[in-house]
């Protein structure tokens, strides 16, 4: 039985896949944690980043089964000089229903340089981070693009003692044509995952994605019907690493139950031409958004950072005509009155 | 006789066109005068607004009879509130050549904000721009897409008093597959405008261009074969500052005689889906650059130019593939050695 039938009954529970067959060719990136600054928190990142790489495997076999066609495929790739960490950038391309799409992951420190203590306001002598995005671009254009994210943060000063350490992440969904029912779907599986750690933190993470995810350019026009994004999630104590752990895993665990279920409902519509154009047109705006205001795939290309694999992000096709809008009333502008005015969707 | 065919025997001259009937459907803006400010300055700028409209006008005749099938549809914008001038935007779509593209020019001025005294570092009270924009996007992979833009900025005190002003400009040609005969036509024609103001020029402000439209996040790869690029020229008296604005002329008038003749040799040239491929790749690069890199772009963005302006520069269509290399020795592979490596073309 495929996963993400586990998921549309609700029900999928993201296991480690150590000892699965179909994951046996996948190689479990090998960190070399004795070049990881001795730190207190040591342990902590540990399992932050075996839950991550976790996650990675998890989604990539859901997304696999579901395609029944195209497999990823991964690149290992290390930051120059050999130091400072590395990744693994796995890509879908051609499939059945995902025409591009990444899951990366990475694990990657090293000293505070003039462009972070610039760009970032980094006040630290060196840093870590690990993180999983995602970005999936559906071949039918009435299956929604989505992307997600989840990362953490360490500051330290010269003798390696944490300065300061945070989590950042969420997920959104960036449909062509509005299904209500889908938007409902894909944000009620966030804010049940989010709710347990607090009842009003969906709503201010929904609303700061409304906020993030806007082409400013465009009349703050979003590139789609949002999801959650938080950041700076910051550890007041042990006890309270510990409970963000386990939020930044609730959401981890919570995308492929919000995602896929949308993915199989709609993989299978009938589209033309028409619908081909819109999808391209709505993609050059995920081109601009990405591009002109993204500040991870900012810094990532500003920082040398593996430009293939940021710029994964990008969709396969995509469409600029002058001035274009969609008839008033059609399908096409009740995604576009969605990506300009905000709703609540639960 | 076709405008077109005059450049190919290198002997077009751009004429005014007040009297031309073809153009007599172009409505001139009428720049309020009595709205900018009363400087010493005044009847240069008004000079070089008449000529930038001129070769606004004679760059569209060129390129529409080259066409023969699409006109420029004209919009005619003003800054927000009424104030601080605005443009007339021309765009060309379908053609039989040009599948894409836009011949702006515009006349703006108003008081510098704190955002342009922060990115652009100006320390002034008032500034004025005006300036002509171009970017072409021809349908055949095999004709050359192309940019250029002459402008003139000026920056003055509380009293109106200038204190300082510049001409900045260029113009760079981006060929889906290199023939060195047509980036030899297109560098000498542009050298040969410059030669008269100094021998040692074209050298210079090739080498800026082939600096300026760098892909950094891609090894410097060029976007295309370069061209010149020139800023901030600074006039030190009257005398300099009338042979700065014939310098400007040379090079905006020198402009259809460098690209007209290319497309027209390349212009029935048979291409396939392979060669479409490419050109979507390479036109994915060409958004990379200018939502990436480009000052102009991000400045007009960011400070709330008319989007679909600044915009129209973008490809009608995109394409992006993880990781692609082209064949080493193919043809595409050709093209992408002539940009990963300027070469001199004179």
């Amino acid at each position: 039985m495929p996963l993400w039938s586990l998921c549309l009954r609700g029900s999928y529970i993201p296991r480690r896949h150590k000892d699965h067959k179909e994951l046996m060719r996948i190689k479990i990136l090998k960190i070399k944690m004795e070049t990881l600054y001795k730190t207190s928190t040591r342990e902590f990142r540990e399992r932050w980043i075996n839950y991550i790489h976790d996650l990675q495997n998890d989604i990539c076999l859901a997304l696999e089964q579901a395609d029944g066609k195209a497999r990823f495929r991964e690149d290992e790739w290390e930051r120059a000089e050999g130091k400072g960490g590395g990744g693994k950038t796995r890509i879908i391309q051609n499939g059945n229903i995902f025409e591009k799409g990444g899951v990366n992951t990475s694990v990657v420190y090293g000293r505070v340089s003039d462009m972070m203590r610039r760009q970032l306001q980094l006040d630290a002598a060196k840093w870590f981070a690990c993180g999983l995005s995602l970005v999936i671009h559906p071949l039918n254009p009435y299956v929604p693009t989505t992307h997600a994210n989840w990362r953490y943060f360490e500051l330290y000063d010269e003798e390696d003692n944490v300065v300061d350490r945070w989590f950042g992440g969420g997920a959104d969904l960036t449909p062509y044509y509005l299904y209500e029912e889908d938007a409902r779907h894909f944000h009620q599986t966030l804010k049940q995952a989010i709710d347990p750690f607090g009842d009003k933190l969906y709503q201010a993470y929904k609303e700061q994605c409304d906020e993030y995810f806007a082409n400013t350019h465009r009349s703050n026009e979003m590139r789609g019907i949002g999801g959650v994004f938080y950041e700076h999630l910051r550890p007041k104590d042990d006890i309270h690493a510990e409970e963000l752990f386990r939020f930044q895993q609730a959401n981890g665990n919570a995308f492929i139950p919000a995602y896929l279920p949308v993915v199989m409902k709609r993989k299978d519509s009938a589209y033309g031409e028409r619908e081909i154009a819109w999808q391209e047109i709505r993609r050059g705006r995920y081109v601009e958004f990405n591009l002109i205001h993204d500040r991870g795939t900012l810094f990532g290309l500003k920082t040398n950072g593996r430009t293939e694999s940021i710029l994964m992000s990008l969709p396969p096709r995509a469409r600029w005509e002058y001035d274009y809008h969609p008839e008033p009333g059609s399908e096409e502008d009740k995604l576009l009155q969605a990506c300009l005015h905000p709703r609540n969707w639960v």
